[in-house]
């Protein structure tokens, strides 16, 4: 396993982890501490233009891990579908445009029903998933781009993402890029912690070359106070950074580690107080 | 399957879903409605007597469908586990004193570590639940009990309870009671309905007679406010409860479907409009 307590050049940054700054602020600030990789997210590098940041991230001598992000595939109707499916094909443009290569996709949670929040039909939901990410391929194939397809929590079923298990996505890997030519997998601690089957499938993943396109740390805190926006920074919650991170590097990854914690409480402090926090847990806990 | 538009006589009533009222109302109240079965909690049954509340019942021609509850075997030191011990050995006499043969069991979550919330270890919290059931398992027998096992939804793996999937408690089931005598599982809807894998592993649990031994309904509400006590009323929420109870009753199970509903919001309505709307939805979305 690689040693992280004396060399962060694995450490990717999640834009989303300092929103209190702005992309330049976050480029120039993660240059000064000796990070090499950043995951910026659409809206930012969309305000600055796709030109301007490849720019600003060449001259930092920061590298684009990934770029997000793409899917939200469950439509309620056809007119949603076809603003959704432009929104992913720009997407995959702009990844392209910024030189990099991972488009994180999000399957998206059940779909609006017309008499309540949403429809009671899960299976359909990720039967439209399958087709969303195949209607990508061929784009993303003559983009030299890898659509990296990230299983979220059970929790998020309903309402962001119905892929709930690493097995889940690996099986619609086998069944729509078997070569593992376009589609990888991100794997993130905080999604698959719990799972009783996590190592097994972190090694069937690596059993396909080039499946692991990403894995992503952060923390489980508890007590978890928001669904969404309470995640801990690595070290103060409970997930076993450096158990899941042996099993990912002996299957096979050695990429970039991205630090991506979405908190209402980290957000309220100071920006560099985040990322020193960021830098200085990646080295303990990760 | 079951109609239960015309025909409630297996609507079990979990005590939880209407805290507003003492047992002694909720037993009256349920003979009035033309409830059958009622699962209870330990704090209330001990504070009347169990031969009290078993002639309560009785009288009022209830049946005990399950007794709750034993289990939370994740324990940080011998105080602790042997005063757990007690509390489970106590419950299982207990169940068999007020003539109920299910007492559930909820494994719990992370022990708690000295310079932590929580241990980092969940594979040394799962191996010590299936020590603490195993050591349960001789005196359940001697009284005649099952000891019903609930897989609880991945949002509580770490302070709640650390078997997460039905597979993964079927194996737990095999591993100590291959032949179903005295361990079974329960199936909640609210736990269970994300699973890619449900179907396949609710049809294990039936190929093995016995081991389903209930089944509970509830929903799962769009948004979820609150991780422990946002949960919904059936009919309310995104879980196609018809569709699981179909597949639990082709595996064979023909028992009691218990409306256990933890939720804030129902707890501050009337304690007859609470019960009148569980009859009727279970009419209408189980």
């Amino acid at each position: 396993m690689r040693d992280f307590s004396r060399d962060i050049s694995a450490l990717a940054l999640n834009t989303a982890t300092i929103r209190q700054w702005d992309l330049r602020h976050i480029v120039d600030n993660c240059a000064k501490a000796g990070i090499k990789h950043i995951s910026p997210w659409r809206d930012q590098v969309r305000s600055e233009g796709t030109a301007t940041v490849r720019r600003w991230l060449s001259e930092a001598g920061l590298h684009p891990s990934a770029y997000l992000r793409a899917g939200l595939f469950t439509y309620a109707d056809r007119e949603a579908a076809a603003n959704a499916r432009d929104e992913n094909f720009a997407a995959m443009d702009e990844a392209a445009e910024l030189g990099c290569r991972n488009l994180v996709v999000l399957a998206g949670g059940l779909p609006k029903a017309a008499d309540l929040p949403k429809e009671r039909n899960i299976e359909a939901a990720r039967y439209q998933v399958g087709r969303g990410i195949e209607d990508m391929l061929p784009r993303a194939r003559d983009l030299g781009l890898k659509l990296v397809v990230e299983p979220l929590h059970p929790m998020y079923a309903a309402d962001r993402c119905c892929l709930n298990t690493l097995d889940q996505v690996l099986d619609l890997c086998d069944e729509l890029d078997p070569a593992s030519e376009v589609i990888g997998v991100a794997i993130d601690v905080y999604h698959v912690w719990w799972d009783p089957r996590l190592r097994e499938q972190i090694d069937r993943a690596g059993s396909v070359n080039g499946r692991i396109q990403a894995f992503h740390v952060n923390d489980w805190l508890v007590p978890t106070r928001d669904m969404l926006n309470d995640r801990g920074m690595m070290g103060d919650g409970i997930i076993d950074i450096p158990k899941i991170r042996n099993w990912v590097e002996s299957a096979g990854y050695g990429g970039p580690c991205e630090v991506e914690i979405f908190s209402d409480a980290w957000r309220e402090r100071e920006g560099q107080e985040v990322l020193n926090t960021c830098v200085d847990r990646f080295r303990r806990f990760v």
